[in-house]
């Protein structure tokens, strides 16, 4: 990282932030990573979890035929977590547009292009996107499946369709505030407290989304930014995935923990724990408002990666459709 | 059009193949955009067919919970509809990579960005893609909403998520051919005669995936292209939406219809007379051969659109779930 | 302009900060595009004052072989103008990279693709980047000329080279100080102090570069941009090209201008004078660093733009050499 | 090569056709990158061998005011030589373009973004696009040097701006023709006629300028292509660099050398012995037509790299001015 960002010519302010309490998650993260239960081809982590059982035993607990749209507008000039790391900006361009003088011709003919970092807009990170010491999940190696164009391993191109159960455990509600406190650490019990009083359950291959609060900031692009947000705290998301067995990770922030690092090695100390050791993918700048403002807690998660090979991310729309409780 | 080609340079094969019988489809076709039924505020047009009843209908249908997967792989090489038209191809390419020599470091990091035409891979065309004489669906002039990055309105950024009960016509298999012959007009009695082979019986409301068989070339560059492949007639488009009242219609060649185009004013016929003058979204590029071989016809479909501010077209993957018949 | 950083959603400041004195330049300003001298097929404007007699005459002064680089370097990260009025940042990334074992292959092949605004790094802005009311230099309007790719009148493909006499003005070092305050305006008699410091005597034809001394604060993205720099004022600019018959004007900020303009119905009112009033182009983002500290105030001055089609810049790596006195 | 090929999904019809003798050239090609006779620290090759002194030996020497311009035009649509091997196509787009109802505003605001691969139009090659063994020129290895964005050795930005004695060799004229055959290979005796029809000598230190006719085709897309193009052989390099002591190579074809190549393991003999054991750039793809259509076999040649970070290539637009005999 340090390497890159010398090399790029960028003054990282998240790096220059961390600071401090080095090694105090020696018993969480081990900080090397795993070789995955679903054995040595494996790709794509928990997401295994799923089958067709389990897909139709959500579909058929369906409520209603309300859709709510979990993901963002993207447009130029939206916020963007990466940009201070090198990232491309969001771009569409048009490529065809109609003749000004439309007496002239017959057919009207637009097209677009667009740029833009893969992790732009609700998005989901891959098992790709971070590893530790040169591996991925399930031990995959750089030097044996990283090429030019991106890993040939746990890209986006290797991601099932996502249908299973979802969650929202609203934290922001939970403590009765708009947004959490810049850069605060969401701790295991604010997770209890606030499943306790949504009376929501858990179960073992939930898609679990946390709500921080933070999109009410967006699309802010000076309010809304990947550095000083609240997020999930490392014991949370132990706690999320050892103890309750969630299949994937969401929340309404960047980077679903919180900002900046507190380790001066690993300025993403919940993600390399949740992708490279525990192999469970994230959806981050979920726009969790409809479902707040509803009350829905539990629903049909639907999202789709695009298959773009190789990739570290996908943007992506989820959607949500309550289930009877 | 041709202004723009001879702007940038480019030599339309498409377009100097177009000869002929200019004007044949008078009756069909009006040329000129139509007012939609939905209101002077309608940017979606028939998808407007969609509601919380209907949704939840063809949920409740579900029959099973095997997803099939209709949207193909995105990769550097891929086949383009539109390099020849001036667009940028795909590219994906690393942001971030780890450090070659990983006892280095901690954190191996990876990122990356992605260009391309928004018409890349299995996608959806918005109303806002083709118009007439300056004007998109629901008569919405260039002059009044047309900015530097895109329409303001009738983008993807305006459509909702599509969930509906889904048909396959499988019209190569129907003629008992791998694919149809080169540039091949399905005709009414061809959508017909398929129908009535799979006992499937369409509604009101219906996405309808139209199979041509030429996936079966994907992703052959030299033989999976646009300029001859087989696709709609008029009278077909004409046929499912105002005799069938389909809500979407798909294919999986490059352009839903049949390439190229009799008509020397206008290369694109069918999207003029689908988007302009119906205001029926289409669905490119479709994987169907999982489908077809399972015989699944008949289906809950789900594709969610990324909201990209202006865009004429969103790559998607789009999932089919078979459905009581 | 307000439209489409509206449509954007981008929050400009530059905009937000113009305030007062409209219309204090009337008399300089006549806020309409101008017919060229040099006939109704000129697109270049003032570069027409190049012959090659007067090329041949500054080349045979050359008094030495020294080769003063004034581009800068243009890398991930690099400051630029624009990305707050939406424009891409600076991107280089590779297409292809040697094997990391490179014991299995011979070839080692690396290559590299780039996207950028056309105005990043050094550049010149060609006649078609600002008008008036719809018309570029020579009264060449947007409905004639603007096509979705470019303008097809006075774009960066119909410059020529440039090989002319060149003239530093150092008003930073004239004011004896480091870099010239925040938003300041340089009046005509700064210019002149300089030049009578200097010993040096404008000509007609001359490519005129002004030193406010900011590239000293070069590549700090937080001190190097648009936003506050110091730069002409628009009765400087009118000194030196109605009264000293300057054939280009350059300087070493990012938009030849102090900014923010004071007009606010137009944020470049220097920009629009030069460009659509008097057929001036600018080079922007110059090095000006060594000619200064070796008191280098006449040069042979060459630059070349790349002739991308349409384009309103061209990044450019301008070079100086020095010439008799 | 094949790794990536393959990785990337795109069959590759140069390295298809290559075939046969493998191993002929192994006098004249080590296949091992060289170390540089001017030091550890060289990054540039044989470009050291410019001084002040030979700069303005050659300035002094100009005869005339007349510019030749030796860059093509770059536009999209444009030939490109890689697409084939998945690099972008040329692009450029519009971020700003004034109101449609121009009325409605004072300024008339245009600017645009290109993406593009460093080797477009005419450019030059750096050492470090091609090595052998994982080590570019002067022994550098890709382990040491390469990172996510570029090489931190021999890219464009360490390129000195380029003001030299040049020389065209009008191969295609010595025979007659208006193009050299299909996949020529230029020979010594080639060479040696040319030269001795238009009574040219070499120096040490030249620019030297293959012209093929090739850039007669230009711009059809069909037919300037880089697959079949005539061009150097080896034997025809050697002599130009290590008996005549040129200090760069330049050709109007997209490859210097013949293609397709003879030995099945290098696409790119040629590249690989210039580049990396010899320290010699290569100047592709320009425009040679005006001088060979002048026979102007003699001149200052001047070209400017843009001085991207660690590109394995710049787009450039060179200069010729003519020089007394």
């Amino acid at each position: 990282m340090k390497r890159l960002l010398v090399q790029t010519g960028i003054i990282c302010a998240v790096v220059a932030l961390a600071a401090g309490s080095a090694g105090v998650h020696a018993q969480i993260a081990k900080n090397v990573a795993q070789k995955s239960p679903w054995g040595p081809g494996d790709e794509i982590g928990t997401l295994n979890m799923m089958t067709d059982a389990s897909r139709l035993d959500v579909i058929k607990q369906v409520a209603g035929g309300k859709v709510y749209d979990l993901g963002v507008e993207m447009f130029v000039g939206m916020p963007t977590c990466c940009v201070p790391f090198g990232d491309p900006n969001f771009q569409i361009f048009m490529t065809h547009t109609p003749a000004q003088d439309t007496a002239k011709e017959l057919l009207s003919y637009s097209g677009d292009g667009v740029s833009m970092y893969t992790h732009s807009g609700t998005h989901i990170d891959t098992l790709n996107h971070f590893g530790l010491h040169g591996k991925i999940w399930n031990q995959v190696s750089s030097q044996d499946a990283l090429g030019v164009r991106g890993w040939t391993k746990s890209g986006a191109d290797k991601y099932p369709p996502i249908i299973a159960r979802g969650v929202l455990i609203d934290v922001a509600k939970s403590k009765n505030v708009a947004t959490l406190p810049t850069s605060y650490p969401i701790t295991v019990a604010d997770l209890q407290d606030a499943l306790k009083k949504q009376a929501t359950a858990l179960k073992a291959g939930d898609v679990v989304l946390v709500r921080t609060g933070v999109m009410t900031l967006w699309p802010d692009t000076a309010k809304y930014r990947l550095a000083d947000q609240p997020g999930l705290s490392l014991e949370a998301a132990q706690w999320l995935v050892e103890g309750q067995k969630a299949m994937l990770i969401g929340a309404d922030n960047f980077g679903i923990e919180s900002f900046p690092s507190k380790d001066p090695e690993n300025f993403v100390p919940v993600h390399t724990y949740l992708l490279a050791e525990r192999g469970v993918s994230l959806v981050e700048a979920l726009w969790l408002e409809e479902l707040a403002k509803d009350q829905v807690y539990e629903f049909l998660f639907i999202a789709s990666p695009l298959k773009m090979r190789g990739a570290t991310a996908s943007p992506i729309r989820p959607l949500a459709i309550a289930i009877r409780k």
